[in-house]
């Protein structure tokens, strides 16, 4: 696991854990909605910029989530 | 867990430890009140970036937060 | 607890540690005035940022509060 | 492995480690949909930029991927 | 205590170790006067910037200082 | 080997370890092909800088593959 | 006491141990002169930034100092 | 060997180990093709930089090459 | 003593160790002459920075001097 | 030997070994070709920028060549 | 002896060792004489910046010389 | 011996060992010639910047020749 990285690193990182896996792009602006939905099966990873028109995202189901200030995991354990 | 990282990093990530936890983005500007709240259900994660709206945010529920440079506990722990 | 966290990071985190921890956001510009209260229940977290229109914070209650320079506990220990 | 690499970084490195890992990008915009799939063999190498065109990646199938702040495999183990 | 903490950091943390400490903003400009004093209780924290009208700050009575390069207490310790 | 790297590095350092290697260049634009292949013989090394026209590259073949966050093998080992 | 503070940090921090420590404002230009005396009783703080008008500043009196670079006390210690 | 160097540093740095390697310039630009051979004797030593003409280089025969992230040997052991 | 310290930091701090140390500005331009001078007595602090109009200092007598990168003495010691 | 060294750095240092290394500046631009070749005799040294002419540089002949990533020795040690 | 400094600091600082030390200031531009002589006795320091007016500068006599990366003593040691 | 020097740095700093050490600068632009020699003696020490008409510089005689990267000897050892 890599200590010490530095980046402005305005993306982030998931990795599915399970089928299903949600990663839910919300809207930047005075209106905050889901504006897409990705889904992502077991095993899938995907990279993801905040951009012009996503100011937050939302990850369901279980997966692992990396930022880079953080590293965790998504989704119930038990 | 990540030491020493770095970054501009003006999100959040929040990781709810219960049904319901709230992500409440409060308005930017002369007046501040709420402008969205979201919903998210035990082991959901969110990003959040603070934008030209939100200027603040409130997490109520059992949740991790994670920031550039603190890593906290919301909620009771009773 | 994160040593080594690097950021330009103009915005505090507070943990409310007992109910009804106020966060006021005092005005920048000639007039030094409260211009927004925001109270926490125990447990709520808060991030907020310095803004075009907040040059301060004052914290009141039992809270814990992390900048990017200090982590400490506001309110009386006894 | 490196350890205390910084750079702003934002591209990824994907080495898949069987045939047929795809790398799929996103677009960036209102509309988020794939609009390109490159298809890996095993053991080839890919470094993508995030650009104006893609805002997000998704890799599918086993691989190594590197980012600024996390190494990862994406696929299924078992 | 953190060590190692960088950014710009033009702000200052304060908190109040007896009830009555004064935060007191001084101009900026050619001419150097009180502007605003801020009263806090014990226990109270606040968080400052310097702004286009505070070029400085007073701390009276017993209170904890924090800055990016120093921390200390004010007020007479007897 | 370097540790503690650090740089924009917006370029990657390819060395063949077999003949025939291939770095692949790839568009940018809305439009993601090949638009150039060069072919590394057993021992070249190649710098290569992403651009203006060349937002991913490929690696087929058994090469060693350096960019600024990571140091991998492409290729088959077996 | 914090090792390896980083910022521009182009203000100071002075602590009086008397009463009466003075910090001085001298005029930036072509002139330079006192153009501001503040006074500091025992155990007060003060932080202080450069500015327009403002380029170099005197402690008269016990006090320590703090800078981004240097940690020192004024006045005599017999 | 430096450890820990930093810096934007987009030039490279080569050494031939024979007689005759090869330090090719590739254009950047829509079309990738050989634009300068250099050719460096034993011992000799080349800096070149990335330039508004030259967006790859490719070093044939035996050579150190040294980037900003990576030491390497160029050409075949054996 | 503070270690690692890290800053721009185009001020120097000087602590005068006997009385009459004069701290000296020498203007910046064409024509470089003494335009102020400074006198300290035993235990001043005096922080200064180059300005538009000072380029240089010149320190007389027994001083603690303090620059971003050296911590030195002046004055005759015997 | 210095560690850690970080800067911008874009020239480099070269001490001749023995007599008649030549230090040979090559053209920035469409046509890479010689443009300057400096001779120095043993011992003596030569720091030289990259510039608006200069692209690369080639040394021949025994000699120390330092840039700010990487410490080599050109010529042949037989 | 302060290790780990960092900064643009482009200015150096002296301290004279002996009476008479000169510091010798030398035009920019193309033609490159003294223009500005400034003699140090023994102990006294200066601190001085490169300026528009002044690409070099000459110690001459015993004195001690600190740079952002190298501290050294000027003048003769028997 | 300073380690873990940071800086833009783009001067170097030379002490003349022997008498007669040249310091030669050497111009910018399409046409490289001396355009100024300094000479200096046993200890004298001389900080010179790159310029917009100093490119290069060599160093004749005998001297310590520190820049942000490296600390060599110029001269003749025997």
């Amino acid at each position: 696991m890599p200590e010490d990285t530095a980046g402005s690193g305005m993306y982030i990182c998931i990795k599915a854990l399970e089928d299903g896996v949600q990663v839910i792009g919300m809207t930047r602006g005075k209106d905050t909605r889901l504006h897409h939905t990705e889904k992502l099966d077991a095993g899938e990873v995907m990279v993801a910029e905040f951009t012009e028109n996503t100011a937050a995202m939302k990850i369901r189901g279980r997966a692992q989530v990396f930022t880079s200030f953080a590293q965790l995991e998504s989704g119930l354990e038990g």
